[in-house]
């Protein structure tokens, strides 16, 4: 068993403890990403300086919702991660893309 | 080498390929996430209803975010997943937190 | 009647045109506020370099659903921020908050 | 003077009494909106009840920072709505647009 496993495993006996996949439903937790991503952009609202520990803090509920939500869509993180950075390969090849930020944003 | 492990160097040889170090900045991912969070929320914008397909492509889009902004900061992902969740626990103890959603949202 | 009751006027016509208030609960005004946000902020995903033209368009989009938000909801959009200053003028007294922006986040 | 100029002549003055206008870039503004929006989507995290305070009171937020966004940028917030409520008005015609929020999002 690989870590990732044994963290996805420790979140489900974490919600199940609790009896909170009734409130688990992929629109409350895709929400839930969005409200942890703004509390993690809080860290450099006013400026780029920022507390690392602050920081690890917020991104890890990010990542806490968003292996919950692939858990609950039978996703795997590191396969659709994977994937996606093909698709994204093929749309940004490296010698038409190098060092340029123009509609990488676009995605 | 686990899955991770392999996931978070095609990363890195994708960004350094292209350059796109200089644009990753924590401040410039953390506002990547938070964009890209919107994206996966607006999948859900107007009911519960949900494409898998699309929803497992904007995630993996704010999972890509995170992980970069792990590694540029040094942060094992599953390690601060694990220690939050340590404190999440001794926040809300299983017995006086069963099937309630009050307050577990102030983290 | 001031600008902003014809502006509001106006979005109410839109919105009943094309029965789109069956859509517009505010939960999902809300949930469209955080994407449009997330727009906006995308014109600075990289740098703070900006289009005006592009961030002024996105401005108008997270300004048009809050704007809806609060009248679906009865409330005053002067009103409501002019109550909020009120608020933070007594939570964050000049004196002492003069170009500081610590925990001026923290509202 | 309507409502709307005495609430932006309000803003100001609070502003320039605590000299925070130094933190107010267009791109830290813009993020401050997403923060805010996303604290006003927590209203809303587990399910659509909510108190009407507190989304009053979060809403209010948001809208302090776009009317400061539009302030920096001189643009008026009325006519911002306008302009873009007539372009959205050509691209979702009524006839073909009622009642379906398909594609609607896509703004």
């Amino acid at each position: 068993m690989t870590d990732s496993d044994a963290v996805i495993a420790s979140l489900r006996a974490f919600v199940a403890e609790r009896d909170w996949a009734q409130f688990h439903t992929p629109e409350n937790l895709a929400k839930s990403i969005s409200i942890e991503a703004a509390e993690l952009l809080e860290c450099f609202q006013w400026d780029a300086d920022f507390d690392l520990d602050d920081v690890g803090a917020e991104l890890a509920d990010v990542l806490t919702y968003c292996l919950l939500l692939a858990d609950k869509l039978g996703l795997d993180p590191d396969a659709i991660v994977t994937e996606k950075l093909a698709e994204t390969r093929a749309k940004y090849p490296a010698d038409v893309s190098r060092g340029r930020s123009t509609k990488y944003d676009r995605s």
